[in-house]
């Protein structure tokens, strides 16, 4: 049930050892999470109107091979664990180009309201809950 | 009346050109923008508190020589502007070691509440404006 | 002859005041640029392997209204100026669900190699040169 | 034989959840890792000089109380491996002011040279492998 986003590396993401710097890889990540959310309907966005926050709480990244600027890079996401206060995502990139895996790594989230309180989420949006759960592998 | 913050060129900073990206000098400003409140006896993160809020409506750079990774930079920042609803920020990058002048850049904000509307800085908080003025060349 | 590009505002891309931070509006910038030449037939990174190279000497941008996280962005870019050693793009941000100018700015390059050595542009890549030609406005 | 680093959270490395976008502190990690190796009488920028890279191969971050803009932060960092072609970092984050821990991870680094060929380290550059060995916890 992974989903897939495709970005291309910008410029500025790169560092002078010539590839994307390692950090960005993150950012990355982000962007399949929110576009996993809005295949399955959903607003990151819409989320965070509605008073729920998602901020990350650890988080992972095995690199194998540098993406290096330029490329078009296929970002899979997942989800791969759902407790009542936690959401786990584990995402793999592949580059494009000869669907090479680049790099495999994971974002552990809280859910909590704006004032970074964790609240129980599963009881208070039953139903963003289920539309979630049915994603879990 | 320049007042000057050191900094150190960040890895997370260069691009694979082996030079510091250019969006990144106008983070170093925002640096120089805050110590020069800081060393003021301001605080920027106190006036946010206080729902004063310093978005940028314009800025400008001249880039002459590429500051690199570890050159140890000095910001020298002055106030040169100061109006009612506006303050411009005038910014030189130094690099350190032979003191050669690397960038020079400016910066103009607008006084605002969080709700992003403009305030008459000068009549609602006088004290902080005539701090200001006083730094003002 | 401008061309048009399509990016959505990451969260990565936002600071507290709740909009997107003013420095990343040059990697936008940066990513309508190499769009032209990508749409022009050409590639940055293929420029960069032939030893051209853009550094960036000069930036300027007018923000008018805050873009924010998840905006869908029109980046529409033109060539402004094309000397012996320096060419200019000039850059116009929208939002694309009520078409609002968002930010205005240019970008001042000059042509060098990879010591950073201005080279003259016109004559030795006379090819390029042309094709830039054609897209100035 | 932990090194401590002191920075203080930049305003552009907030995201719009009020606290530092995860990502950055890897950067920061970067920033204790060259200090560490700064401390040490070595520079990581001089080793990229001899043609010594770091790449980063394997990453985690545990985030435990989020930091905030203008937070002064205290970066503890320690070398917790050392083999013939890996060298891995642990860091512990301390907000400054009460020194509360914010977050611990870890990076991992290949030794590797320009076109990121993997270098026995430690026959090579038996020198900088001993000092490197000394502060190996």
């Amino acid at each position: 049930m992974g989903r897939e986003t495709e970005i291309r590396a910008r410029y500025s993401e790169t560092d002078q050892m010539g590839i994307i710097y390692h950090a960005n890889y993150f950012s990355w990540f982000e962007i399949g999470r929110t576009d996993f959310l809005r295949q399955m309907g959903m607003s990151y966005r819409g989320m965070e109107e509605k008073n729920i926050l998602l901020p990350v709480i650890d988080v992972g990244c095995k690199y194998i091979i540098a993406a290096k600027y330029d490329d078009e890079i296929i970002i899979k996401t997942r989800i791969t664990q759902l407790k009542g206060v936690k959401i786990q995502f584990n995402y793999e990139l592949y580059r494009k180009n000869d669907n090479i895996l680049l790099a495999e790594g994971h974002t552990l989230h809280a859910f909590v309201d704006k004032s970074l309180k964790p609240i129980n989420f599963r009881k208070k949006h039953k139903d963003i809950w289920e539309s979630l759960n049915k994603n879990l592998e």
